[in-house]
């Protein structure tokens, strides 16, 4: 097996992190508690073992091919997406009046991790598709929700996001795409987007894109830009697929990795305008497709831990296998397996604390997101909904980045071996670095954490946040136990390097922007390793309670050494990294724009 | 032009680090001094920006092929090897007495510099031939050398070193290539040889394999390995080629990066048995080979720091040239060149400080190089050795890790064009992840830093590193600028952390030898990160008062700003380091095998 899901973690963390118990307390998630939990995912782990983890290797292998306006997928990519489909995963979490199962985020995200862990650019696709959907539920006329959701939903049909242009990647202000109003209510739309994932493909019958475009005399920058729908193929009324759209892929891109997955260049309006009809007002597609991209830097960040668990499991594997000197401490007398080797164990260590830890940090992030989205208290509601905001450009901005370090620590476990095509642990690196970038790069995460979320309420969810994380020490300390006590004591000087960073920020943003902003990715790196470290160590305190009662001892003992190796092995970091922020900041901008 | 050789600054490190004028008082090196590196570093730079550098993108779409056991090099390469050799380059550091030009290290380290920028996959061959010269020197006989070495030396032949077997990477205890003594006093080799870089090609009319091998009846492990000469062509008594030898490229491998570069399988004996001759003795194969080792590691550590000054490079060119969002601090109206931004900034100094601080680290190994080797006085030969040798691994260990993330961050730069192969910042990311495997992991790196060259003085060598540094602290306090007070801080907290990791390192090799494994990577990477930083901060001193002195100020006032920014943001991670080291150990081996 290649794929080997992570049931037995995931369910901890839904469990015992995430408190599914109080989540199945929210109105309308009655049903899905842990048995809920336990038997969906598993479900979800044998469809994605045995259905869609066998086609990674021979999506990098064969990938997308374009030819004369089509695209044709990998092999078995279209089958596999139909039992995706029919199994029901792509409506997981979208309501149940569109064909959906309605379940919480909390259980959603694992199941989203499986699909990223078995196939990171099969998965891409239902990604999108979810943005899609959140965009029209939250924006969509009633029309566009009756001729649109549930086929979405039901994935008969994907859906694509559409912002980039050559000219606007990150800076949105420069969109040209035009959108001419029509007397019968639609738009004709004219543009060229790039970098559009599934924007072309043979695994759906209709696609749906939305699209950011400006209305003529629209507000210049991004307040004047909208937001429509442009379907590949027109829909009748009866909900029968029409005309062919004038929207037309000419080419994709020849990427490093993610080979499978076709970004297209897509070209609106080339002969008399691509129709489009508007989503919500005009002039606020920004604000809309925030929401879709929120969704989506989510789910960016999970598919970072996805690859991240695949290399590990690859890596893991390979270093019980391969047999290769004698081991330092002489326990085996000739060649051992390098796993028996200190420093593979570092390797893999490092690579199972960071994808437990993210993990952790996610599926907590996601009982957040359920509470704020459908807690009967508006309250609560709020509490969470700022909780959540804080976490999405961590769980995106550092899982992804860690991603980057597991999948290189993977190829290095493998040796020469690594960097052999055919052993496919070279896959996980290549791919795994477009997820630092796309749905906003690790720096404009970081911008919105320092800007949306620490500078704008002065540092107050930060410290919030801080100052449960020394509640938690506080439980370590009361504890006893050596692993709590060395936990609680890494843990206590990462946040005070947080606290010290997070005064930096809310106090300079607006006097010394260039200082603060030069600190911005290292702050996010520090508040992703603290609060990764601190679920860890919440999921410590739990370990040793169940270990204890003679839970499970052996997974317990584990979730323990995993917790102690994070403390004293990343969250060491923090104070480093806080004289970086805090003390380094001029040095950043000092050499002159010529001397480069 | 895709390539610009940064010579001022190789000169700089020439001159004022690795002090040229006192490499050229030695025998020999009388007419090396300044403006000799100057000339032969303005000719190197012309060759490799104009010859070779243009086949780097070349090499990556057409890869070397291999067809019915020979192997068809990228196109172009044949011709500009012709050109290295009739250039001399390939010479350049290798006796005059065999048609080289006698340089030292300390200019010719720069000159591998260029090339290595210019075509990693291109360079390789002459890195290896170099370790084949290497080891023909020291322990060839005089009927070896005169048959081999001017051919080699002028380029005509090239080089491969044949170490690897299938079950022996790491380990070359179990090598199993076997080699039968002949009556005639030469040997038949017979065995699989694997990873054979240029093992096969088509741009020299012979290739001279150095292989290790057993002799039948030698004993086990690495104390029964020979080395053996064993040519492609036979080589007749007038230096003419004879019959074609026993030896057979059977395939080569489909790579993640260097892809012009063939890594061969070879086959030794199918047909009867390749003739080989002995080197030196039997049974010192080991002893050889870690000649060649030794010269290759500095090598591939020279090759981490080209593909990061190339990574560089095309780094800053987009982001001066790319337009996207306003500046965060208002200088700009309307949306600016990105490398306005400070987190381009910082991604962009962090690039530039890695390099130069290991190019500067690798200037000064290099010039104790030609001492330990050249120098007339015993005792000053001694002391450059061991500093040199401890060098070695900081070299290869330190400046290839830190290749893989500023070939990571020059992707990240580039935004989504990164990921397009077109734009070719994805090979640099791709080739890199090579430099931290071949010729001894990291990890292998690090066990010789901590066995052979730390634990085994009882950190002597160590301790006396840090105490020049401490003396450099010194300098930097009594100058008094802002910038050499920080650095001096930052040096003395990362010598503080680094003298107590020598102390956990020496005095538990024996005790603890887990415990001290376990740490063996970070501390390999805290004391690169130190010495580099080091080197840095000695530039500074020297750039301080030359600016002072009206000279070249724009240029020292850059080498100023970028050793402050390297000891603000790079140096700072030394303490996390060495806490991870001394209190973590433990935790590395915690999880029990079967739990991972």
């Amino acid at each position: 097996m290649s794929y080997t899901a992570p049931v037995k973690d995931m369910l901890f963390a839904i469990e015992h992190l995430a408190r599914i118990d109080q989540v199945a307390q929210i109105p309308g998630f009655e049903d899905a508690g842990l048995d809920t939990a336990a038997a969906v995912l598993e479900e979800c782990a044998k469809f994605n073992e045995g259905v869609v983890a066998p086609l990674n290797v021979v999506g990098d292998e064969k990938p997308s091919w374009f030819k004369d306006g089509a695209v044709t997928t990998t092999p078995g990519f279209k089958e596999a997406f139909s039992q995706f489909a029919e199994g029901g995963w792509q409506g997981l979490q979208h309501p149940a009046d569109f064909g959906g199962q309605g379940l919480p985020k909390t259980i959603g995200a694992a199941c989203v991790e499986m699909l990223n862990s078995a196939n990171l650019s099969f998965a891409l696709c239902p990604l999108l598709t979810d943005g899609a959907i959140e965009a029209l539920l939250t924006a969509g006329s009633d029309e566009l929700k009756a001729t649109y959701l549930e086929k979405l939903v039901t994935g008969e049909w994907t859906g694509t996001m559409n912002l980039t242009e050559p000219q606007a990647g990150s800076d949105l202000a420069l969109v040209r795409t035009k959108a001419d109003p029509q007397p019968d209510g639609t738009y004709k739309v004219f543009g060229t987007k790039i970098f559009i994932t599934y924007g072309e493909h043979d695994m759906a019958e209709n696609i749906v894109h939305l699209v950011l475009a400006r209305v003529a005399g629209a507000p210049e920058g991004v307040k004047g830009i909208s937001l429509f729908v442009v379907p590949k193929f027109l829909v009748n009324q009866d909900g029968s697929l029409g005309a062919r759209n004038d929207v037309h892929c000419v080419s994709i891109e020849h990427k490093m990795g993610i080979k499978a997955s076709p970004t297209a260049v897509l070209q609106y309006g080339d002969n008399g305008g691509a129709i489009g009809y508007l989503v919500g007002e005009e002039n606020r597609g920004l604000e809309y497709m925030f929401i879709m991209m929120n969704a989506a830097r989510y789910a960016v960040g999970v598919q970072g831990i996805a690859v991240a668990e695949r290399a590990y499991q690859k890596a893991v594997q390979y270093a019980r296998d391969r047999v290769q000197s004698r081991p330092v401490d002489g326990s085996v007398a000739g060649s051992a397996a390098i796993i028996h080797h200190p420093d593979v164990r570092r390797m893999l260590m490092t690579m199972r604390a960071y994808t437990e830890g993210c993990r952790a940090m996610a599926t907590t992030a996601a009982a957040a997101y359920d509470a704020a989205h459908h807690h009967p208290d508006a309250e609560v509601r709020k509490q969470n909904a700022v909780f959540y905001e804080f976490m999405v450009p961590l769980v995106k901005g550092y899982s992804t980045e860690m991603s980057l370090e597991v999948a290189s620590l993977g190829v290095q476990v493998h040796g020469g071996m690594g960097f052999i095509e055919e052993t496919g642990a070279a896959q996980y690196y290549r791919d795994a670095k477009i997820l630092t970038i796309y749905e906003g790069t690790t720096a404009i995460q970081a911008n919105d954490l320092v800007g949306r979320k620490t500078a704008r309420d002065g540092g107050q969810t930060a410290k919030a946040i801080a100052a449960q994380i020394e509640a938690t020490e506080g439980e370590l300390r009361a504890s006893g136990t050596a692993d709590a006590q060395a936990v609680a004591q890494r843990l206590a000087a990462a946040r005070q390097a947080f606290l010290e960073v997070v005064d930096f920020i809310a106090g300079g943003a607006k006097a010394h922007p260039n200082d603060v902003y030069a600190g911005s990715v290292p702050y996010l790196m520090l508040a992703g390793n603290l609060v990764a470290g601190w679920q860890l160590a919440r999921a410590l305190l739990v370990a040793q309670e169940l270990s204890a009662k003679g839970q499970d001892v052996a997974f317990m003992q584990a979730k323990i050494a995993t917790a102690r190796f994070y403390a004293d092995h990343l969250l060491t970091k923090a104070p480093g990294q806080r004289d970086a922020i805090v003390h380094g900041a001029a040095s950043v901008t000092a050499l002159p724009l010529e001397a480069f």
